[in-house]
């Protein structure tokens, strides 16, 4: 059994998602294993992970608005705001989605779906640098 | 430390929860592990994981419920529509539950508390064959 | 490769935020590991966990202010009314987050960004004794 860590730089212009499965399929090729578990975790709370539909970028389009729609930016609800409308509104996306995405490797592979990508969640509209750091123990 | 790997398939019939404790529970067993960590990775983007009570079924009604209000089928937000009015729903109802379920073993068996069953979540109304990965690592 | 497993209890006095960043560093660093994976479990469905933002307490109000406006107590939609008006909105806020959390450990610590902690999410309103199970596997 052994381990293999990397951490990714993922850069985003406004919030929505962005995909980086490429980059997870070659950390997991680069690890040699037959048998694993993939771990890939945000270091941060105002973005998250998601798994979701790469085939029509429509879907990534609807699932952004659907949860600007549900948490909206400037919500009078909200106390915590120095830090932008889009703030407060980014934590509690984060809180609704995923801090880490686990998936099994079989057959040296990431054993996704046919149409599972690995997204990051941008919630914040400025323009931002996000790591995630990609884990993986197998033999 | 060793690993086992499995796929089983849950055959659904329309949108709702479907308890796969036993299997996972006959799973760990049959790998027996004294000490480990298993996760449960579901292949498909319209279909989630939870964790949840099954004292009274009454729980899983209503937590389906609550989704079927939270994300209405044929939502005129939604642009994706080709699919189906079930189908985007569906995509962000697995956004906002889980992908996998990462549970630890102790003295050979889950954690998990005395209520605790592991569901999937059928977001589709249409009849599908599920395919869930369970995986174990430990010794 | 080794693993360390320890179930900690957390008191809770009414719905909101309880980190446990500090246990899971105590515990992290007591099993001596240079890189590894590490796993938070939450042994109840009334109760769940979060990493979000530790350094504003608004956020954590914040967060459980936006849950109690989506999953309102007491709401006419739910069946299950028998444990309470907050016990079906505590198995649906369960739902939304997450039952466990999984994170890397790298150079012996927890790759969590600098703001980031980890939380025990309460959602009924009557004290409650938490047990989350804390795993470590690594080398």
């Amino acid at each position: 059994m052994r381990q293999v860590l990397r951490e990714i730089t993922l850069k985003t212009s406004g919030a929505g998602l962005y995909e980086f499965s490429r980059e997870a399929h070659a950390f997991v090729a680069s690890a040699e294993m037959e048998t694993g578990l993939f771990t890939a975790f945000c270091r941060h709370t105002s973005a998250s992970l998601v798994i979701q539909e790469n085939a029509d970028p429509d879907v990534q389009r609807d699932l952004a608005a659907f949860f600007r729609r549900l948490v909206p930016d400037g919500d009078p609800l909200f106390v915590h705001t120095m830090e932008g409308p889009d703030d407060m509104p980014a934590h509690v996306k984060s809180a609704l989605t995923q801090s880490s995405l686990v998936v099994p490797i079989a057959q040296g592979s990431l054993v996704l779906g046919t149409w599972q990508g690995l997204y990051l969640f941008e919630h914040r509209h400025a323009p931002h640098a996000r790591k995630i750091v990609l884990h993986v123990m197998g033999a």
